[in-house]
């Protein structure tokens, strides 16, 4: 079978494109610069991509009009630090992201004739961003479905493994596959280092600490 | 109310804005470049906005990596002339192109708090495209409300008012609206002129003929 795995360089998604290896003959993985304060995280798609040796697309979502008032695409608005699942985390929403992502998934997928895209979206997730959640995942393939009747293959789906797994979970899944962590990129600044206090970092550190793995990541603090 | 109205620059997205001006006190034009053969059409789309003193947005969707085969992105592929209907038409396709241009239109929505994404599909296009039926447009607005729940205004839909209307119809819905039928462009070549034998010419010719309207196109046949 061939499928489409959406990657962003982190964690969840690379943990995803190694985890599908055996399952999926033909594997295309797709990232998405859509305008990021940072695009350092694309970088470890590639590195995934070269990793497993399949083909890497990239992307642009040119949206940055769009998007005014996101942390993680407006430089004039602060990256909030925290817990994860706090409302200041709000800030780093880009309005409906994965439906753009997975729209533009959904046409690589029907010109590929791919059986499936595949999104790393996972339980943490579902605090803050509706388009993480199951019913998300659910009604967009079968929009998907619908949208493409005729021309994509007829099984078609879209598909989040992760959906209800903690990012722990991931961690554990990732040990099985030897996802090489130290190869991925959570951090919402684009600094040198993991910064250590933005949420993304703050959940990357829970995660490992949670699934009692050891964290390869250099943080700043 | 504030809206999106996604127009190509085609009689039937102008005559679509032009339908919406007393309905919508607040309305942005949104168009897109998606690697169309031409972009001639834009321009037209631009001039609706300028005419309806609007603001006009471009977007560009990166996408011909992912539509090699599609007529109306690859030019190794040739125009196909003939009625629009016809099963030759399918080369026309582009897969998957109205769920990326109304996900987008969801993010634009969501970030300006307007209350609704207009596009104008029709019932001429039901045969061959499957993201212009009624069920698409339907499944569409529940998904892109559950996608963008929390974020989005509260009522926020997708709606497609001409999506049970023949093309001849909004002929005459636009002649209501005095909608300026020379300043909008169908034909799928980019040439001076309409070519005239293409399918949407074809089609532009046989709906201002069954509306009983006088056709101000210039064709080269």
């Amino acid at each position: 079978m061939k499928g489409i795995v959406i990657c962003s360089g982190g964690m969840d998604s690379v943990t995803l494109a190694y985890s599908l290896q055996d399952k999926i003959d033909a594997m295309t993985i797709l990232s998405f610069n859509y305008g990021q304060r940072h695009s350092k995280e694309l970088r470890f798609a590639e590195d995934a991509a070269r990793d497993l040796k399949v083909p890497w697309h990239l992307a642009h979502l040119d949206v940055n009009q769009f998007l005014e008032g996101s942390a993680l695409t407006d430089a004039r608005v602060a990256v909030p630090e925290g817990h994860y699942e706090e409302e200041s985390m709000k800030a780093t929403v880009v309005p409906n992201r994965n439906m753009m992502m997975l729209s533009v998934a959904t046409a690589l997928a029907v010109s590929s004739k791919s059986d499936a895209v595949y999104i790393g979206v996972h339980a943490g997730d579902h605090a803050i961003y509706p388009d993480c959640r199951p019913e998300f995942v659910t009604m967009m393939s079968k929009t998907a479905k619908i949208a493409t009747q005729g021309f994509s293959v007829p099984d078609f789906e879209i598909v989040a493994p992760f959906v209800n797994m903690s990012k722990a979970d991931i961690v554990d899944l990732g040990e099985d596959y030897n996802v090489p962590w130290a190869r991925t990129w959570s951090c919402y600044k684009g600094d040198m280092w993991h910064c250590g206090k933005c949420g993304t970092c703050v959940e990357r550190k829970e995660a490992f600490a949670l699934a009692g793995v050891d964290d390869p990541t250099i943080y700043s603090v």
